[in-house]
């Protein structure tokens, strides 16, 4: 039996903006791979793609589609913020990074990481950050990133 | 001579959102006291103003200004993030913290801090999330924040 990788990695895995049908391709169950990713309903997820596509350019998430299987294998977002410091500069940030565990070993996730990087950067940023925990910190090096800070948290909920 | 802080410590230091016309109150010299923050025209300070304010309670910049010396002594800002996690949940992201350094001691850093998380946690925030030095983690821890992940950047200029 072909291994299930093959099928894709011949393919020109393309990184595209997330579209409204993804839903049913399997973009939650990926994002659970990553954290809690309760359902929603269509609506819900219609409403919250809507609030996210007004920003435009300044907040894209994108995906990367298994055409053969029509399932998303891979995400991640950037936002872009808008500051004074720098000459009224911007900086991106880079959230929910995540590869299908099926999927993993074919440098999905250096796609996802330099399609947002390159994103940050088209739009002006003088700099693109994210938060990762240490058992990452070498896969985002590789990505050509350095550590910098420490992230604190206050939970609400 | 009186102490300069002695001047505000009796009055009501009110945090209130950033307003135009900071900065000509020296709202960017202390900005300067953060990072680099090169002088920019009204005209540039104002579109970037504008910017901001078209993302109304998602993008927040506050300030506490002196009311005798007419200066800004303190800011921060948070801007919400929307996402599909967590049942299309809602994460506030803090930013640029600033206490001007003659205005230290008077718990002005923590004020901004409560006013920045607590307004992320009327916007429906799962949570609120920052980065900072080593140096600073006792400061936030002071007002409730917990370590979580490392902070990675990448520098495009």
């Amino acid at each position: 039996m072909e291994n299930s990788n093959s099928s894709i990695e011949g393919n020109n895995l393309r990184v595209r903006k997330l579209e409204l049908s993804d839903k049913s391709k399997g973009f939650l169950e990926l994002l659970r791979q990553l954290t809690v990713c309760d359902s929603v309903s269509d609506k819900e997820f219609e409403d919250r793609f809507k609030e996210i596509s007004m920003y435009g350019d300044d907040h894209v998430i994108c995906v990367i589609e298994d055409e053969i299987s029509g399932k998303i294998i891979a995400s991640g977002s950037v936002f872009i913020e808008k500051k004074f410091i720098r000459k009224c500069g911007k900086v991106g940030h880079i959230e929910d990074v995540v590869v299908d565990a099926g999927s993993r070993g074919m440098q999905l996730g250096k796609k996802i990481v330099g399609f947002l990087a390159d994103h940050a950067r088209s739009m002006g940023c003088y700099k693109v950050i994210l938060d990762c925990s240490d058992g990452n910190k070498v896969f985002y090096e590789k990505c050509g990133f350095k550590k910098k800070e420490i992230q604190m948290v206050k939970y609400f909920v």
